[in-house]
């Protein structure tokens, strides 16, 4: 799902970065030629996401190694389950267990945090989106964990969804010269999304002709008027504030969508260890 | 600090990701010819990490762009306080506005999170460590956001520095033949640092002729046992376990470096927004 | 409007393309300190797009070249008419005239047939659309040119916009199941575009919630019914065998957009010449 | 004959260019899962050129497709003939169809054009010749085409070979100057063509020492003077204003090389499409 | 042990720099299907170090090529000896045969120097250390090849080691504040070195608590002073002036390490040819 | 003269693989406030090439460096003589000497030796060629300083010429078949050399039409041989076995080329050092 140059360019430059000039203690202390097993064990309750680029990280670094997962994407590992084995030359996984632990430790922390709030609104019918507040070079990574924790994406990048922010607002003198002017403009493809701040500008922008209408930090209550007025004339987005706490209060108001920055900026990694079990 | 060719790199690469094809909203809804002033405010009180680099991604995206900083690296802002003023093109700076975030919420949140750590153990002689535990990509960003915040750079990559494990120490066939090893094949500029587990690995480590000592996720009983025996012939790394609660029991035992995954693997971002405030 | 990252690229590597490891004409047969003083002319009628691309090839050899352009980018000239003058060294000027020049007349060629194809249609209601159909590595380049020349872009890739075409029809098995999954999957800022070949599959199409239905190779009697049955509940896109001469009669059904693949795939590089008028 | 690096090169960035951030059509409506096999036709009489990178495309996209050619390079097919067969996923085949056709159809519409000049000369002892003027990124692509077609292949770049224009003469003060000039400075391995406007300059080239003699919008009767001038002592090349029409009047003025610009910067795509036969 | 990332790179780069848009010989005269064996010969004595990637270079121009070596690297070989069997399409041979040999000969030569010195100094304990006056591009490569040679790598680049040299000492007012500064501020899995001129200087540097004294041109009775005075308190590196006939004597003074600009900076290349010994 | 985008190129590679991931010493021993000026010296006698580089590497590292050059490339430097003084920052300086010096000691290095060869050939007419026996990645920068010294370049790639040699000749069974195969297969503009091992050859290369015969390893007796026999029908390079002190025997048997490995493979750097002398 992430394509495949992105892929190997990341772990290609995350190897190098880690790397540089050689695994000093690796060649120092390993003859090169010892071989084992190793253990990729879960340290708390986890979702599994990327375990596919956990895999190419080794290969990467040696294509002899065996890899052998235990789960797939989207599954669970509780505390101390295993998720993969990892065979071949000792000094292959261990110069390379660093870069695949980091990247696969964010990817599962994601889609761990996405998750729980996927779970906190169940039964509802809004869905959480990511945003793009990403780790730069990580933005393909980071939004197919959010999709592995239950989560939609929102746009890619700057280039692939029109959202008239409050400061295009103002730069165009006001919404319906900002979503006239984008009618006039944009690739027909994509659907026009406008940030508001209140009721006012909620029907300013449903008769402007916006598609999708992002409901910007208002409370529960403007929220379900917002909606009401909407009426299903466009798609609604909640953003700003959410927290594990309130984000089924949001759900509750019958918007489509929530947006959460918190799930991809600040996600902690996920706590995996590699064992080496046997030689 | 920071080699400016990563640095280039880094942004080069983050506002192509970002903004691929093209930022379709602003293109379509400005005319290009807005001019403004914006206000990057701290929402929370954070330690200032990055305004250079804040500030050359607007200038990467807009040469003209005018960047005033009122904080400088390592000064801390107030909840609402203002750290700079970005005047220019309002297309140029609202394109490279998130990309300019991203970064800069990052390296903030982790010199604001190092400092917690550094100040909870401050009267003792012990140093906050990082790790390898960066994000794929931003090593070099990750750990100058902790000296920023007042902790100490470990080594910078596997290049680096020689840091025995416990897997290769049970591939080398113990402590002693590992640093042996290590002695006769790693160049001089470098210190050999052995990681241990328990009071009879650091006699061993310490007669083998390590220069640093990690001990690994022992108790602080231990670790205050560990000091005596070492005695000031080897450095000593606490590394394990570390929370904001427990590190000055940690430094309290006598340990030289205390080191921290999580100041760099789960460092919320920052919280920083962009207004217009002028146009 | 073309982001500045590809732009310098495609410089940087055709300039290397073509110099390779040196002109060795100009270094064997100038002394390098001859300066003068050139003139870029049209030799047939032509609309002028990517001006401000053809300096910046002679700017990226050499920084002291002066550049004044007698037009700007949607400008006309007539054949003979001169478009820009550029001074400075001549052996910087003659190393890089013809990369800047098969760079412009592309983008020239694109912009004049595509203002063929508007001005046939002008007084309906239709837009020009181009395609995918762009050189590999040009395509920012291609698509800029065609909105010079009147026309408006399509997706600018697979990445930006929903267009689900008959194998994928076939694959999903049929009409409703495709758009109702990509309903599912897609991100919100996405519209949905449906190909179809009659009006039976309009009709489909239109009740399984299309945003956007292309008429792939329909008659224009078959294209007024399906505008007259789709009645402003989606936009429509005519595609197909769209030559000059009838044009218009695809215009005149009512449909929304005319994609044509022929304004970047087939265009003929508008007829320029660089010469040196004066030393 | 194209270097394998600028092959694979090209076929990265151009899958890049279109894949982006994801197909966002066939990851939404596909389930991956699908099989089947696709037919390239041909939609018009055209020569074959590029198959094995037409190849090389989907099978950089996935290296599990089947791919099995009904032509080599250089072989016509007619109007419906088949060019090869694809079988393997559909989502894979999907994905890389537009950049496969993209490449491909603008080889072999170069070499189907190169054709028709050289099929014009057909008898006489002239050669095609291609020039510089072709597709930024794409020089070695668009010059195997050439080959492809029958043509011949004029210098690959301003690195490979001296061909002194009338600016490089006017600068160096004269045809013989700037010949003598080349003479002392080129490496050795390389000839030396002069471009002449009159049979004055053809004599001065002549006498000069030139080893290619271009002939410069000359008409065909002063062509057949040059050519008696020169009789054997230098090859010669015509150029500028030729035409299907007027193609064999030039060859038949005994000239060795006629080039022709527009067979690269205008040549239009060669029509031919892909179709899903079978699943 | 050279990393796999930078190996590709180098040999990605150099073919590319070679062959560039083709080679021209080999392309006109074979016809592509010609098929042989060559032979790789020592045309003097010397160390093999390289195989490894003199293999590489062929493969990576052609995967079908067979490659059997004679030697490992650090075994030698005599004038007239075969190194390497290589057997595939002549083509593909003579493509990649003087990039191949260009890194294989610098490497054998680099090898073939380190070991003279190394041998000269048998008995003693001192070993023969490289320093980074190495080609631009190839450090990774010149270094693999000293210590193939018998010699050790000093740091791999200014990021791994502190070497503390006269021009630091001013700028920091004195051998005493420099090194305190540099104790406050490395990374700890750094040791310090620090470059002496005279006595005086090395009792400075002891007393900072330099882990390594770098005696620069000193001659060999202050040596021996010095290696007195010091006792083992650090490591102690002789540099400067180093030739075959005088390292003996730099090495019986007790220093532990000898430093060579020359044996990377001014190694001549190993006189290897490559033949065609059967088709 | 070395084109700017492959000199940019090897400054930032070079620069990137000495500083990696920053320069420990002078970021820990120095404020970066400290300013002074360093001169260049010549510690031999040597001919200047690259001053233009060497300046360039400094000012790619800090844009304010002050670079006054005392020589232009092509002039010498006495033993001790100044070549250039550098004023700035301290610590730009010093983190870029070590690259700027090990590309210009090299480019000095091959000057000088070039020089050696071209004086001892001194009034005859022969000239000094280099050949393709660079380092990897460095091809233009040897061969520019090869011009530099007074010698000629022979082609720069494999692209940049035909030489058919040995194992192209049997390989096309025969010298008459191995040309005729080339005139029908290259570019134009290009000549055809072929090596030959005794006169025999050098007649069947005549006959076949090669522009330039190469006599490979002959005797200065068959060289005159060959000299009378060619009598100017082709241009003649000598090849193989060139010393200083036989290189004027070959000068005298009256070919037009000399061509030598050693000038670029096996040069000596020059020995240059950098002085703070003032601060």
């Amino acid at each position: 799902m992430i394509p495949r140059i992105r892929l190997r360019r990341l772990i290609r430059e995350a190897l190098e970065e880690d790397i540089g000039s050689g695994d000093v203690t690796t060649l120092a202390v390993l003859t090169g030629d010892e071989t084992g097993t190793a253990e990729a064990n879960a340290k708390e309750d986890i979702i599994v996401a990327g375990i596919g680029i956990f895999r190419e990280v080794f290969l990467h670094s040696d294509n002899d190694i065996q890899f052998v997962p235990e789960r797939k994407d989207g599954q669970s590992v509780n505390k101390s389950g295993i998720i993969a084995h990892i065979s071949g030359k000792l000094a292959s996984i261990l110069s390379a267990e660093r870069v695949a632990l980091n990247i696969f430790q964010r990817m599962c922390g994601i889609a761990t945090l996405t998750k729980k709030y996927v779970d906190a609104i169940s039964g509802t019918k809004a869905k959480i989106l990511d945003t793009r507040k990403t780790m730069p070079g990580l933005r393909a990574f980071d939004k197919y964990a959010v999709k592995i924790g239950g989560g939609y994406n929102h746009r890619m990048g700057l280039y692939g969804g029109v959202l008239i922010k409050d400061n295009h607002i103002s730069a165009a003198g006001g919404i319906v010269n900002a979503v006239t002017r984008a009618l006039n403009n944009i690739p027909p493809a994509l659907k026009i999304e406008v940030e508001v701040k209140n009721l006012t500008e909620v029907e300013e922008a449903l008769s402007a002709g916006a598609d999708i209408i992002m409901l910007d930090n208002m409370n529960t209550d403007d929220m379900k008027q917002a909606v009401s007025l909407i009426d299903g004339k466009a798609l609604i987005e909640a953003s700003g504030g959410v927290t594990l706490s309130n984000v089924r209060d949001f759900a509750e108001t019958g918007v489509d969508f929530i947006s959460i920055g918190a799930i991809t900026h600040s996600a902690p990694a996920a706590d995996i260890s590699l064992n080496i079990v046997s030689r």
